[in-house]
């Protein structure tokens, strides 16, 4: 059960910061409006990082992320019996602190009345730059590949100070191949705070663009099991 | 006295560095006039980072927040004797802090003839993106809950490198939060400052917005509390 | 064969994150489009970091650059008989990086019709700012110098925290050093990737500008070699 | 000795990044061109982080700066006799660093034909935003008495990672209190590079303001020196 705890703090932790920034940089009115991909990047590396101390620090491996369970679990870098509580704990971790945000910014949700206005599920959960399913499920594989391809020779990453390299490395991962897909590298940071946008009250909602929701479902969950595979062979 | 000495002194380079940068940000002719939230985020960010340097190479905890103290205080973290010093020092530190920042910036103030140049409670106090007291005072609620919650999930951080991690939570903290109320998170840092506005000379000053003033006071307050409050019962 | 294999795979995380910043950054689309030569050098310092820490991880000395092997090897700061097998890691894991990033890109490469929306052979390789021969290669030269003779200067970089450590030194040689050439620093970085860009079905592809292309292998290795010997001396 | 080729190189690796990022930013045709203040500030943060390194491992205890070097000693935190070699190492060093560049950005400097664009002694000195040599001389004194207390307290600076500390602490003091005289903070770091501007050949070059260069050689000592005193002091 400790596994499923920190998973679900952590992954709280993660979506009030990642999916915090992402409200504050698109609603109408906030301080934060009209920030740029520097500082989204830097955000959900950061909040990846205060994830995983949380995480970690009530005793689960920080992992925030069933792309990565279930990617370690394949090949034996992680126990099966593990991975349920895990990925419960991520996925309603990430919806509770959607819910969170919501409230957060209920004013700016308020004033917000439009997708022009930065009111738009891409708060919560990422959008394609160019349509294209083949290519952008590519883009999730290989950036979640790169991002778990790194994560598996920093050791353990939740000891010290390596939650701070963690998150830089979310970070330049954003930087680098954030700008096809958003970087959703997560199917809990994707689909749980979409589904939050979905059947919460949010004001002045619209469409929660269902249709690409498998997109960074599958494509980080493959990258993952990819990495993990390679890194196995190696 | 010692716990008094180390938040004087921390809490009085957390306001130089701090409402320094928002002074610089703000006033006519900084060269650092226009920055963006970044800018912001970052700065208060290692404000608090060498802060917590300074309060703890002089034996203090490194609180510089009466809503940590009393966070702490209220549920076992933290002696209740040294409640009332650690108030004071970071009370007195930051109205210190914010008279220095008031002589550095001193020929911008003179220049900057109006709050549309600049010169406004808004570099020394926060105020609301919307006016909304219940919201305004969550987001400074959830905001503050967020930081002691991780706050007390990081172990000792006085020690090591741990001041610099405590820096970049407040930062993503002001990334994924702040955009609604301006991240006070902490009564000693936007009361003094705002006091300080109030009765010390500052050339072209403006309303110091009191009506204001007890949301980041109370908002922080509640929850440090909260936060202390989970982390016993988990 | 383990300093192969390291190279190879660190060069690899090396060029996918760096080229895919640059591609981010310029390509059609995309949303880190137009970002700042900030978000340029702290991708690029990223992607050092962390080709350093798989390299490292996989028992190789994590050099990622000819121009560090080379000027190491010249001075006895490396053994020769490693030299080869280095060079091929960095040549071929480059070369490879470069085509996960067209790959990744594929469909902002295909929507991006011209140099003028993004789509040039400066997503691969760099460029001067000024065309200058004699001091585009002195440029080069300088800034790996400097790379050079820090990186020589900060004892075992593959260890703890020091691979972070690198990385921010390849940002700040950006920012200072980089506004004249780019700061290639890095034969294979710069071959490489334009032997990809030339050889591969990029879209819509221009001018692989060769005629520049001796600038940044033979500055960099000049570079490295005049800090080594530098460094021996004192 | 060893003092005096530390902080000949460590100040020299200090100018060469800082003043490097001020020419990129100024010169017409930079990469670098119309970068931000947060781009200089964490440039020359992180350009005191690698001085500080270098000068660390030659055995110097990396002060790169007279106002440091002075305040330290006038209350024994640091002997008088090495005093002289410090200081010499210091102003040389900057000398040096500030040729290398001026060699680096030769053909931007060729292309800049005017301060309009970019081509002025601000790219090697400092000057005040507004100019008010009692306020701009206060300003000075209060950034280095900030800078040099938090460094009082931060340990010993060349060890483990606290260069990367002092270094952000640079930035910060850059970021909070820079908006006024452009934090020069250090005698050697202002006047050996405005000398340099003076008497070497700098292609279209202007006046190097001599009028204003105490300022930033007599409030960094005073500030050094308070800070010092203060120390010694609690």
């Amino acid at each position: 059960m400790l596994g499923f705890t920190g998973e679900f703090l952590g992954t709280m932790v993660l979506i009030i910061l990642g999916v915090g920034c992402c409200a504050g940089v698109n609603l109408k009115g906030s301080y934060a409006k009209g920030s740029d991909w520097t500082f989204v990047c830097l955000a959900w590396g950061m909040a990846v990082t205060f994830g995983v101390y949380v995480a970690g620090n009530f005793g689960s491996q920080g992992h925030l992320n069933p792309a990565v369970t279930l990617g370690f679990a394949a090949f034996g870098f992680f126990p099966i019996k593990s991975v349920l509580p895990y990925l419960l704990g991520q996925f309603l971790g990430a919806f509770v602190g959607a819910a969170i945000v919501i409230i957060h910014y209920e004013p700016h949700f308020q004033a917000a009345k439009s997708s022009a206005e930065g009111n738009s599920v891409g708060i919560f959960a990422t959008g394609p730059a160019i349509k294209n399913p083949l290519y952008n499920f590519l883009s999730e594989m290989i950036a979640t590949f790169t991002f778990v391809f790194c994560l598996l020779n920093l050791g353990d990453f939740t000891k010290g100070l390596q939650p701070l390299i963690v998150g830089l490395l979310i970070m330049v991962i954003g930087q680098a191949l954030g700008g096809t897909t958003g970087f959703a590298l997560n199917p809990a940071r994707d689909f749980a705070p979409r589904l939050a946008y979905a059947i919460l009250p949010v004001p002045n909602k619209g469409d929660a663009n269902w249709e690409y929701a498998w997109v960074p479902v599958f494509g980080p969950i493959s990258g993952g099991i990819a990495a993990a595979f390679l890194q196995m062979l190696l």
